[in-house]
């Protein structure tokens, strides 16, 4: 039950995001499509010939919802939604508005590229999320219909096969976990183990890294391809590793996790350098300007990294979920809650070309692909579930907002003002007065410098262990100050430049935070002066630095090596996630410094 | 007649480029696409929709080759393909080999993605180089039923309408200039004027800029979109201007010239700095890695540098030339004369994922999308044309080579070893003894220091204007040092770093002339340093330089700035256009600089 920034933040969604994607579900069609497959609608098939999973993801989000506070609206949503989903189901279990009425003779044949085990997935995570909200068990009936299909057909003495987009593979999983039905999760498994054998083709559209077909996971050594997909497949390759015990497949997903966030990472912690095939691209290729960084892609990384979190306890899979949370994740959703990027840039050009649906100069309503927005919902319905992990020693909080943490071993309530501030009181209120656990509290990755009860500590997690009695407090400190960080020296997008950040948030630069005739593209920051944090009017935390304006004149596009002479100028730099919520304009998140 | 260096690519390209593509029509379908219009051969459609134009443009090389020497074999290949280009044409003229077989019913009918103009256009260069080179008139009847076709249906009085690539407005009047029907002329001056209007659609495919369909030209002020398509464009904007002394249409090219080479043009020449729709990027977006910098873009630009140097005399636009031919042209093609980059990235890292067809670690010898090998010969086997320009008042040397130049005004040859070398050494032989003209010989932009005859010049051309005598003796010296060139710093990709040229020459480092436990990922540049022109065994003049390797050891993705310590190192530059001749490896034009 979190207070604070993402407390706020499951507070805008649930008031503006959330009936936003519901109202964009019927004026996009998506809805309408199924309602063809009744017979209820006539008229085109509307929007991407996946726009089910939009409906399903929706669906997920009013679910996690309905299960942290009762709304009659969102109730009828999803009885009316599940009553349409259970009419529109084939006999069989089959399930896809665009395969089931006009292209019913493709059903099945095109696996490349027909995302039906896609939209699959996204309603069986829909009807995980309403089963373990409580939000009612008649759409796990549709889900299990459809999965058992998926198992007579695709389990083992059935069709070899996979999915061009990974997602069926966590979907089951998680079904399995609900059910306990074992053969969900062995399907799962078997689709894990069938990639990279070629069954989407010798030469599918693309290319077979687009798919992660190129090599079985077990011996892929890079992340590569399609970001999203290659995320969720590893979301669901941690899934089946945790089930079946299975170290050599954990191991290849930690492996790969190092490819990902030791060469391939943006400093905001998002993912996919390309645009075109909206893939990662080779090590330490991190454009700011043409980050893809898409939002879906931030939304698979950390469902990663909270598996390898749950599946290891590894410290770093925490600071990353944290680092993507509060700026690839965050920076996505207006904060009207009502527009979004689809992708996430590190700068903004003045004279930007904004007219691409994939790299506006704003956050759009809406897109013709429109996997991202309901996906936040989805995510942001459910935060809650992340802030801490439970093992049998004890609780461990991985992120700071304030509110309540409930959990086996007792009631924890946080007070903090996390992320503008690094001190979090918790008071603990345990099941059993006196049992004793281990209250173990996240030294972020950032943080040098951390105390506890006012006690030095170091290493990656604070640790208590008492015989808790109520009402008990401990207090963490984490020193906060701003940070200037460079990237490695292989990162040639941002050479020279560097970064400003204060705890888990990336600050960036706003034209409208300058004067008018210096361009924040013509800034440069004096790395070696001070950078202070100071109260802001967009963020409660601003962070103030020293920087010189350098005006290029008509210097040429090529010449000599010139020495820059600049002018001072105090620069003011806000929260990544915050950028264009104010005057449109030009944005930097690496600053080149003054040299 | 060049010898040489353009000499030599002319003499490789007849014996190597050429006959491969000849072969490559063959075994790739694009001949037999015709046939099967004729009724010759049966089986599927092969290649891409408009792979006509690769016929065409194969076509128009050999007929340039064959005006430059006799050849049998040539000479049955033309015949043959005029051959079945006149079996294969429709009786009214239409002439396009999949919309006459499977696709009758969609001819004409969606000219945004047709190319139905872009092979015309194609079509008519092939026939109107076939007359100029004297290789027959029999395709210009072919090329003429055509366009008589074209302007009955798109000219004053048919339909308004254009062409999703531009190609057909240089070629219609290319064609006016060959034949002086000025109806060719009028439909091209159409096609420029109904550009930008929305013809192609309110919301084509990819968008309206990447067609060049968003604004009217001479509305235009930046140059957007698909590269290829914007600089075909502007080519037949050129003609067009000139041909109907269009003075506000001269400025709008003259506006997007500064545009495109003021923020947009990679220090090779080269354009397109997006994989993404194959298109320019904002401006100053100029990644090395991701330079799509498509070779028929190269040629694209020498095409239109070629008549705005024609229409204005600007020696600006010969200086692109230059740079353009001996950098982002020259490059695309190997040593051996038939392998090809469609793309030509300025830099390739280690590591790098070359499996796709886009952005591969080496020449190819062949492509899906086969456009830019047979431009490569249609542009090699009429290079000669290039080389200078002449007025009533005398001659200009645009390009220097060895070799022999007709002009009205005399011969002049030439014995120089440009670009290894700045001295050029010119003899005149008037076609009237005594005449009085001027030799204008162009002073490179490039170029600090130049004499004449041993008296400094300075100035764009350096000018002898005289009574000329046969075997009079002009000796330029053009200075030519090693420069350290450095981009705008608004240029974020190369920040800090410093590329290596020499005359029109761009130079980059190469892998395989560094130890194997030195990256060339991790090279500086001791940019302070002198940089030696000295003997090389890939190329007559390679460049050596001092720098130092820094081996980043386990360096985080992002951490404190740390100050980089480097051992030193020698370093040795080549020829841009020749990398990825020797042993496959990574590239970089652009060198960070030690700071």
């Amino acid at each position: 039950d979190p207070g604070g920034l993402l407390g706020a933040w499951q507070q805008r969604n649930s008031t503006a995001t959330l009936p936003h994607c519901i109202d964009r579900l019927e004026t996009s069609g998506a809805v309408d499509n199924l309602r063809r497959a009744t017979g209820e609608a006539s008229g085109q098939f509307r929007g991407m010939w996946f726009a089910d999973s939009d409906v399903h993801k929706t669906l997920e989000a009013a679910a996690w919802e309905l299960g942290r506070r009762p709304d009659a609206n969102l109730e009828r949503f999803v009885e009316s939604i599940t009553d349409l989903l259970e009419r529109a189901q084939d006999a069989d279990g089959y399930l896809n508005s665009y395969f089931q009425v006009d292209h019913r003779d493709q059903q099945w044949a095109e696996l490349v590229w027909s995302h039906e085990l896609y939209c699959a997935g996204h309603l069986i995570q829909a009807a995980v999320a309403a089963s373990r909200a409580g939000a009612g068990d008649r759409l796990l009936g549709v889900a299990r219909r459809f999965a058992d299909l998926l198992v007579k057909r695709f389990g083992p003495g059935g069709t070899d096969a996979v999915c061009g987009h990974p997602e069926i593979e966590t979907a089951l999983v998680e079904l399995y976990r609900t059910t306990g039905h074992r053969p969900y999760l062995d399907l799962a498994a078997r689709f894990v183990d069938l990639r990279g054998r070629g069954l989407l083709g010798e030469e599918p559209k693309f290319g077979a890294q687009y798919y992660q077909d190129h090599a079985p996971v077990r011996e892929a050594d890079e992340v590569t391809g399609h970001a999203v997909r290659q995320l969720y497949l590893l979301a669901g390759v941690v899934d089946v590793a945790v089930e079946n015990g299975d170290a050599s497949l954990l191991e290849a997903a930690a492996r790969l996790w190092e490819s990902a966030f030791d060469t391939k990472t943006y400093v905001t912690g998002a993912h996919g350098s390309r645009h075109r095939d909206e893939a990662f691209g080779d090590p330490y290729e991190l454009p700011s300007d043409r980050a893809y960084a898409e939002t879906c892609a931030a939304i698979a990384s950390f469902a990663w990294n909270w598996r390898m979190l749950l599946a290891t306890g590894g410290h770093r899979y925490a600071d990353e979920l944290e680092r993507v949370l509060y700026n690839g994740i965050a920076c996505s959703t207006s904060l009207d809650g009502t527009h979004f990027f689809y992708s996430n840039p590190l700068q903004l050009r003045t004279g930007h070309d904004g007219s691409h649906e994939d790299a506006p100069s704003q956050r759009l309503d809406w897109y013709s692909c429109a996997c991202c927005p309901p996906n936040l919902a989805r995510l942001v319905a459910s935060l809650q579930s992340y802030v801490a992990t439970t093992t049998d020693a004890g609780v461990q909080v991985q992120l700071y907002t304030a509110g309540r943490i409930a959990t086996p071993h007792g009631e924890i309530t946080v007070e903090t003002d996390y992320p503008w501030d690094g001190r979090v009181t918790l008071t603990v209120s345990p099941a059993v007065p006196g049992a004793t656990w281990t209250l173990a509290l996240r030294i972020p990755g950032w943080c040098a410098s951390a105390t506890l009860d006012g006690v030095p500590v170091t290493g990656e997690y604070a640790e208590v262990r008492g015989a808790w009695e109520a009402g008990e407090t401990v207090q963490l400190e984490l020193a906060m100050p701003a940070r200037v960080v460079a990237a490695h020296p292989r990162v040639d997008a941002v050479r020279g430049c560097a970064a400003l950040l204060r705890g888990p948030l990336v600050y960036c630069l706003e034209q409208t935070d300058l004067p008018d005739d210096v361009l924040v593209d013509d800034v440069r920051l004096d790395a070696t002066a001070p950078v202070d944090a100071v109260p802001g009017e967009i963020a409660p935390i601003v962070l103030t630095a020293r920087g010189t304006h350098h005006d290029p004149g008509d210097a040429p596009l090529y010449g000599p090596p010139a020495a820059a002479t600049g002018t001072p100028i105090p620069l003011t730099a806000v929260p990544y996630f915050l950028w264009a919520n104010r005057t449109p304009g030009a944005m930097r998140v690496w600053i080149p410094r003054v040299s």
